[in-house]
């Protein structure tokens, strides 16, 4: 028996899920999301899932709770409707940020939301640039993790005019493997910012650890939420004789005041995938890598049995 | 080795939380919670919980995902910092409305809300009136279900002069078993309103099932949120003749337009207990019904091995 | 590969279980139920299972802790033998009774049961009419639960002459919210019976809410066992005015008195389906009402992955 | 806070029980257990359990299914009552004899009731000669496995005129390491019958393997119920020229035509423990031997955290 | 969708592993092992396995812990890349001895071991000659287990000039089940030495119970490896008149002085199957019996859902 | 009732144990290991541990694969001898490295083996500087996250003649968030390699990230095996102009070649703690660090309910 392919959407990004089932050549599974006068959500698919090789797409975007609780009941229903296989599909896992104990006494909150999602009954998951990669782990069942460098590499080798004076910075100590991986990738020298260093006033100057004189600096990071750092950092590769900065995420968060900060910096563009719903157009220094493609490719290879990480070698 | 009581409390109902630790003689434990930029909740104990018994207060109050989410993160958090034992408090568990499929491709939010709770890591539950007593199985671990009936049942006896001509009602068939219940606690007769047909406008005036003519009507349910079916029932009585009607509830939801329904509704009081925080005073009409008390003599005999269900006996 | 489907019973009600094969136009699987001399039961199957799709039928009736020790059995033997799946047909879980702490330090058996069920390896439940309809929520594992209401409101059109005059009447309060539902289906009015009036021998009079003066009242409940509490209602209901009374259950369990009390109670005619084996024969107030083409109906759609809830709408 | 140590007791071998409570010199715990008109069991604990240290005596005796479920109930009900930790007490597992898969499509049904106890929510288990040792391996909670081994060693030496000229016979191939332990402890040789032999009429005669001519045979094995394996036994070893025969089990399930078969052998006595409740003044010939001392012992070890192993070294 | 079939091997057994391969004419599957600096393996498959129908080929032999390790890795690996279904083929399950507690706190690690592949995500198993039966039920996810049976009593069969006048001799009163069983295939009658006499020096003459004398012994057992006790049994056979002694084993582990030990005792020749790899030119004693071919039909009917145990009747 | 503290210990590194029973004052429990002819290895504990609070030692030196083993069957012996609980104490968890998914098809064996830690049947956890603070969440049950940075940082402190012309060196990019921590401690800047340029020989020149001509390079990382990447690191700073290096690692695992480069490479010294077994004295240049009072009174405080991480603070 053919288990058919459908697809489902959360509340947190429809636009995305749209552009996968587009391309996936498929309609978006109608499903309604309501909420009752206590403020507890419900959920009901409108056709039946019965045997059904279901992916149901949410991010966790703000408000992240409610995203991650209509998530689990989805994954519930799904499985209570004899769904034959339910794949989670988080393009934007926000609380990987929550994957060690930095703190005593503090959640580990990227592996309690893993087990959530496995209690509620993901047969698997598919994301994409998780914040360590570590996290990966925290799920015992099968997870496909998407990279978004290809995404970002290519948007630097067409968005500037040659590479060859470039380098690339990582915002933070922690970012630097991934930041690594991408300057290999693009052949350029890497810079890091030993942060922590920022909040001490009179080394401020040493936080810059790797030469960007004259260069144009591109600052690679996983997520922009309020862009704070993101500025931060622009100042002072400014300070340290940058010619020029720009910046690419995976995760556009984009909270607060993060299109004002942007649009006053020293930053010529900010690039992020669309794993988080944002509009783009808010700002001219914004712009906006689909993902769409990819996320629909993975989804049929992995409905088709076919090798996802090939997809990336 | 002494396994030390300790009461902590999330955001949701810290005046109770402050209530039973008053009642318990102990201060309330120390514990942070935060939101980062993207929205992620952060939850930290400020003080060691090592081979504590924790109990962890939280009513499942509006917004009901934040206050979920922080919950199992507290539990969580508990449990990896070596609690010996940790009690999830939850006075008002909003999702036991959803406790069975009513329609098809549903999630049995009250079970799969059940199983988050016991994944975090929470070894024993303790409630309040639970929209149906078979919820309590939803749950593996040990649940003592408290009742609000005896705070309910003395509100009457007290507020009321005299209950001779008075008649419980059940607002809806679903919900006779309890009002059949304290009806027998007060030696009262019963009817109920069979809430369905009242959608059906031509027999309306069927809806009611059971004698309240001149009598004074006392309405019970489990929780009133925006108000409309206690108004709608109300109305109903009045047109049945009954010659005044009141009103208790467990928990005190009211959302939306509940206060200024209540207000202009004929109804003479409306009662809940202070489960949900609310505020009383901005409503004549509002009584509030504390069951702080009751909550910090379960939580003491929980904490001592004795006998809870002796409290209702 | 296709599983193939495969029909199994235990010993609880083989003439169901044989009707169920009939329509679905396959032959009952082959095994054997024995007991050693210890009176342990030993079960197996005579035929390859290996990748199939199986449907194991067992009732719950008495001896109870035999067929459920069978289901148990078989399930477990089914699933190391390499069964593809195994769907438990319970018709009639009478465990379902037990589905609250309606007094201290009992156990709620329906959960109870379900976990086992579920311990044993069933990867699916399929059953009908459960006593209350949260007892689904006990289970983790997808149930399909079949209502009997659209069969007894059949049954009640059909066998009257009009239903003008007719009042659906529930024997008990806990069991409104089903009655209520086939009054609505059959366009009725409603009362219920107070029990627990019934043994306070002063009100017994007021233990009637609702009207049925002049009227043919229509009994309806989940089921009937030693028919106790059918014989009281129809008194009472003559007691009212209630000019003929007719019952109808979806499991027809009749143990001990319960065919000599129906024989001499003013009740005109008691119809049960077969969820239950019982001889329907033995009185000519007893009619039986056949749900094996239902079930049979259920398993195909379940095994070809079709809707069942469709089957209701 | 200390825990309390409580015994209760199903209704299979209340002497026992009340045997190991007045060994351990508390009064046996009170709890009900009824049966609905429905055949469904339901069992009440009528004191409170909280945080007591809890031990459940039940044997698996005829009959078996009730016996069963009834501990299963009683463990459930034990822990969601607060119960700080559940011993179940299983003095006669019958079903260890299902152990493995003799044949194919059948259940290991000693490893699904073990699973089924630890479902129910037991905490440990204290048991007795189980069938094969490797029973013991299908609990993943803690088992301490009492041996009848001295209790019947000390019974053949006392009963016995010295044991010089005695021989100890395994009745079956797949007994004989038990039987073998008990006569290196009473410094005998040993035989054993090769059973399956028997049935194949033509070598019947060297169904026989070792010496027992002008011997006192001792018999033993686990269990006895319809005696029809001891009795071909006996003869058997008469044929060889065996003076005596003499037989001892550690569970006397005596069921049918045991006592009649025993009656008419070629036996001198048939010994058993009180594991199972029968009556041993029916017969001239049937012993009783008592384990409550051992088992009282046990508890209180278990109770006290002592070592158990050391009883028997 | 198919699920191709794919035959990976560990490093224990490659010469079985391309073996089993052959007989099923697909390639052997391409996977790497390798080992770190400080010594932590580390296993990947060189070909995509998503939604493959897995066989993992690894004999627990020497170096018994890495071959264990390497196999976990491989389950484990093999889940977490989308394989359908995995299914470890362990030939030779070395810790079924360890299957009961012989001793005060040991473990049972045939039970342990069996948790551990589970645990790594095992769906099925498929071994042969577990020490003792009952290991089967260590196990939760479906066995199959075959026999050497067949194979062992065909070498005997083919090897001697007529069996008439033999006997089959098991050297452990533990194993007289198996060895039993082979006789009733054969036809022959039995023996067995009571091992544990042999320590004991003064009745080390009572260390055989049945006749040899001027017949040809058949020394039987599941697994070789110093063969201190086979070479023991074979002088105590001489000792007690057998014209010669063959030995024939499933599992041939032969360790340490084993090969020296055969070469120069009272035997005719060995005869192991080669679930265990080893070199049987190096004595010309040493004879190999293959399984490929019977675990290649079992691994073909398992992928093809057809039944394994008709295999062996 | 007292859970009495036991402290037992593998064979990995009695050492450390001994020094831990010691600074404790309790004797270390005994405890024995062996191994069958067959290479299975057997553990049995020689003295009660009922109801202890047991802590059972080991590191995953090399060989790696029989200590995990040995460790696995201790904690399952513990469990099933009733210890009331079980902390697995790993000094030295190796298995950390393989934390993540860097080539597909492959197992992250940290999370593997926690998962088969808990399955042992370990109820916490107690380990040093795992290799990423992310594997701390691959374990469900409390862990207990000891760093050695302040032993490191104390050692560097009094090793050199003041700080003030030293760097912190990470060799390598994933590293760099310990290096940083330690840095910032010491009040020392930071410098990293870009280790992957290393193998880009035209770039080399570029792999060191930061300055440290004239300084005095201070390696950190969380273990040393072969040294050879330390050796490549030293080289490299030498030829950046430092002008001495030293470096300190948490577990010194020293295998192979070690020694042997360390002592020709441009290194003044080498300093790790014991939580691996080596000897310190095969070379003049490597000195070793204790950890075991810092273990001892981690132990004491999770024995005795107190905080640990107020150890750090």
């Amino acid at each position: 028996m053919e288990r058919p392919l459908m697809v489902f959407s959360g509340q947190s990004n429809l636009a995305l899920a749209r552009e996968i089932a587009d391309n996936l050549g498929i309609p978006l599974g109608k499903s309604t999301t309501q909420r009752f006068a206590n403020d507890c959500l419900f959920v009901r698919y409108e056709q039946s899932l019965r045997e059904g090789d279901i992916f149901i797409i949410q991010s966790l975007t703000p408000p992240v709770q409610d995203h991650l609780v209509e998530l689990l009941m989805m994954i519930d229903a799904a499985k209570s409707s004899s769904a034959a296989r339910v794949t989670a599909v988080i393009p934007y896992y926000a609380y990987a940020r929550s994957d060690k104990k930095d703190a005593p006494r503090i959640s580990i909150a990227a592996r309690l939301v893993a087990d959530l999602i496995q209690t509620a009954g993901a047969d698997r998951v598919l994301t994409m640039t998780l914040h360590s990669a570590q996290v990966h782990g925290f799920f015992k069942v099968p997870v496909d993790h998407l990279s978004a460098e290809p995404v970002i590499a290519n948007y630097f080798a067409t968005r500037l005019e040659g590479l060859e004076n470039a380098v690339v910075v990582a915002p933070d100590a922690g970012d630097l493997k991934r930041a690594s991986s991408l300057a290999r990738r693009l052949a350029l020298p890497i810079a890091f910012i030993d942060k922590q260093r920022l909040s001490d006033t009179e080394v401020t100057s040493r936080g810059l650890v790797g030469d960007v004189q004259g260069k144009t600096a591109l600052i690679v990071d996983d997520e922009v939420s309020t862009a704070g750092t993101l500025v931060q950092a622009a100042e002072l590769l400014v300070q340290h004789g940058a010619e020029a900065v720009y910046a690419a995420f995976t995760h556009g968060v984009y909270v607060g005041p993060a299109i004002e900060r942007i649009e006053r910096a020293p930053i010529v563009e900010v690039a992020a995938t669309n794993t988080c719903a944002y509009r783009a157009q808010v700002s001219q220094k914004i712009k906006q890598l689909s993902v769409g493609p990819l996320f629909a490719e993975a989804i049929w290879r992995i409905h088709r049995g076919e090798s996802v990480s090939s997809l990336f070698t």
